[in-house]
């Protein structure tokens, strides 16, 4: 049976969190946001399409490549967040040339440790305008 | 050798959006948020608290007993979101007694797929008060 559900976007002030996932390691990529009209271009186009202060209207990997091609969207309990799990083009999620943003752990002893591998240099995938 | 970060809690009000993900099957369970002193009491006690609204400082499992010990403490690359990686016990990280909070898929055609089994009966373990 299939349910109809309307996106809490409003407790957002029009955005919901969105946390992306590695459709096939299971490894968290990211986590970004949504408005309304991002959700509806991801739905329609199966690439992941974000809102952010700073872009607008963000086609991830446009600039980079580096897109992602949803596998399956999921919602939360209260509709107020969304899960992707998704294919990543190149490798990398993260602009700063990790698989994902998530690349620096926690130590006991306190302060944080890089654990992954940089895929790319992001100067060299970024121009500089 | 290890880094020192500042979390960016300005940037959300004081509070930094946390994915919880279950150490052991890589599933996501939850988004919530956490404030600093509950950021710090998961990390001094290894168990899992956020901070919610309704609830203010919200140790998890404290009325359901469905606690998250602490595997994994992750940030991202702006500093501004943690990945917590826990072992949930009791089976079920949702209030709505699925495993994930994430339990429902959109299909194709428009319209979500519920897609896990519930674990419990919210209303046995929630009591009304």
């Amino acid at each position: 049976m299939l349910e109809t559900l309307e996106i809490d976007f409003a407790k957002g002030n029009g955005l919901v969190p969105v946390v992306t996932q590695d459709a096939v390691t299971g490894e968290v990529l990211m986590l970004a946001y949504m408005n309304e009209q991002a959700l509806a271009e991801t739905v329609q186009t199966g690439r992941a399409v974000y809102w952010s202060r700073s872009r607008g209207l963000w086609r991830k990997g446009e600039e980079s490549g580096n897109h992602q091609d949803v596998r399956e969207i999921r919602v939360d309990c209260d509709a107020d967040t969304i899960l992707l799990k998704v294919v990543q083009h190149g490798g990398a999620a993260c602009h700063e040339g990790f698989p994902s943003c998530f690349y620096r752990k926690r130590e006991d002893e306190g302060g944080w440790r890089t654990t992954a591998t940089r895929l790319f240099d992001p100067a060299t995938v970024y121009k500089k305008k």
